[in-house]
């Protein structure tokens, strides 16, 4: 991996978002071995999208690092998880669902398809993207249907795979997009690129987004007043 | 085609439901070649659940039919569409979308992928099924999203296709399954006809369904009464 | 109407588009009198989003231009459905069903309730929106269940109904907005004209809309040859 | 309450199962009092639907009880989650959002308004269902969109609430039903009781169901070899 990534997973996703979006964004990356995993309070108040790659280590992650990330998406951040992430506890926790799913590592082609061909998400892409080279991810896949599905996978050995999904949870969009492997070179796919950089850009929060998740509200007074069940309508 | 399916390919599907569902089921043919395509309104009066394939001549059934076939769907009747009734009229007109595909006929196999572990339409067929060969069906698949997707099928050329999709429409459901072609044995398939026979228990009506379908309800009085804009909630 | 509406429906409606969104637009209008009800193949052409308000004439409105307008959206027009356009042909037409729903018309105040806080159309509103009086619009309304629901209203009588719908189809996208009627100056409402200009924004084509509706497409060659990545596809 | 439900609110939902659903269903109580809360695994294996009331003391329910009852909703139990049960422990993992939502108590009259006419659960009761003191649950709530928005609800001050939802997780369906409230007889609501009956058939699992919940699956060779049919998978 140290080879086929020298800057890091992290630094080839980074890449790319830097190349395709320019000064529309600014780009910062965060790693597990750093205090609070890279991802303190001060970091999070400075996030509008933030990128979830990870593989082995999940239980590592820490609690309450997860709880920020949950309620700063409940609250409007967006969320791109990607690949190995779905077995994350932040994606996890906003499924509901275990997120397993079927896999082969026999570097089959995957083939990506658009089933969504107006979203913003599938912009720039051909129909299919070709990975030439990537580890299979099949069906069943345990995620809540997705709000919007947007790409479907297939591979050289037969099977099939929801690889792009949008949710909305809270005031804030989650976009799980399945490509990409330590053991390939997908992220420097310009095709993948592509895609990561759309999906920044649809799960930007809103503009006038305060970053506070719902909460409970005691409404003191009722909207109507003096209203009482009447005769009732026609039938 | 005479020679794959002796009594028509109505009379494979029939009998496949016949023999799955026995004395549950009453199963009647119509073929476009009768009066009125046999689905008078007395037939029509009559019947659950409505299954349909169609192929290169939909362009010749009577729109007085389909008026009257769309009126009992939305009444409440069950609507299975099979295979290149994507461009049926009934379809169209209950997906509102040019229903269209891309396609191939090279004796493809086709893998179809259970992604709805737990729906009623998907129990008692192994995942995948397994087709040896059939005509591919390919995304981009003009529908309207799925209110609830259940099969996925994937083709030895690479291909994908959202094979098992469910929608209501007013009191009815829809069903398309794309799996059956004139040109292979499909329709003789065990899991492909264990897949139709869940589908027509699915599809069916509520025991009080009275088929007429939604209509303007002009309500005469107001629910509430005495009811005024009064100070208004918490903000 | 005349008196309340001087500059005619379409007037107000096209007025409050322009103040809100400025240069940004360019806003024309069309009527039902016009020859072609001024929605000709040039005109078509140069539209990215449509509005559609209509009333007691639905059954007037030419064929020919409903054919029209409908392949515009399925190629990527923006289609904003307003108020009593819920039974025009092309409305009808796009959802599949019979668009029906419950009304009575005794100026009930009306409010319009926010269910998707981050969603583009509902930003800049207060929860809920205030209509003082309104004709009510209550359900069971007979559409698809929406891709999106955003807004949920309810009238002083006690009748709730899905005010704020959106739906994908084909390439385009349509978002069906209830209040608004001849007989109360609901287009004069700040709140409404807001969201009226949002879902100008929201419904937008992808900047690279070819405005060709989904086709169908008999792919010469498979993806994957002897389970390696073949010559592809027709593209 | 005591007086209000002198068997307990859990006596009272069990009542109306027993009475309406009779020898079809087996109807047994646990209460938070009780060891493991009642949910020891050898229970939980023997219940195919399970209903969830709480209120004031969510956070006393032991970790390790939900992770039970969240197990086996993915393996496949139905699961009804009543009024303040929105705020459970099991319903927030379920649905990964705060679950939030606007209230107030002050016996307004709610109205269940059905928008799903042919769904199982909205059968046999009149539209709407009048209640008439009831606390008021409003809008934004802050869940996942539904699978099957079934009803909504309608309080004299004007409110709304999307009081009955349907989602699928894993092997599992989840019924959120907000009508019902230590404070008001609502459990003894005959129309009450007939959702809550409805939506207990409609969560049963499948004849089939093993409750394993979805797993992982390593498959060990491809469907396809050489673009033929192969040994296929692990099954």
């Amino acid at each position: 991996m140290a080879e086929r990534y020298p800057q890091g997973m992290h630094g080839a996703v980074a890449a790319g978002l830097t190349t395709l979006l320019g000064d529309g964004v600014q780009v910062r990356t965060a790693t597990q071995q750093q205090p609070e995993h890279g991802l303190t309070t001060e970091v999070l108040d400075q996030t509008d999208v933030l990128t979830w790659w990870g593989h082995a280590t999940h239980a590592g992650v820490d609690d309450a690092v997860v709880d920020r990330v949950h309620e700063r998406v409940l609250g409007g951040m967006g969320l791109l998880v990607l690949h190995s992430g779905h077995f994350s506890k932040i994606f996890r926790r906003l499924m509901g669902t275990t997120c397993s799913l079927a896999w082969r590592n026999s570097a089959d082609t995957e083939l990506v398809w658009n089933v969504s061909p107006a979203h913003p998400i599938t912009q720039g892409v051909p129909q299919p993207i070709v990975i030439d080279e990537q580890e299979m991810y099949g069906e069943f896949f345990d995620i809540p249907e997705p709000d919007e599905l947007v790409f479907l996978s297939t591979f050289t050995g037969g099977e099939v795979f929801r690889s792009g999904c949008c949710w909305r949870r809270g005031k804030g969009k989650v976009f799980y997009f399945s490509p990409g492997d330590q053991d390939y070179p997908v992220y420097y796919h310009p095709d993948i690129q592509r895609v990561l950089a759309n999906a920044v850009v649809w799960a930007a929060p809103t503009p006038a987004a305060d970053f506070l998740p719902p909460s409970v509200d005691n409404q003191p007074a009722p909207r109507f007043s003096g209203s009482l069940l009447g005769r009732g309508g026609s039938r």
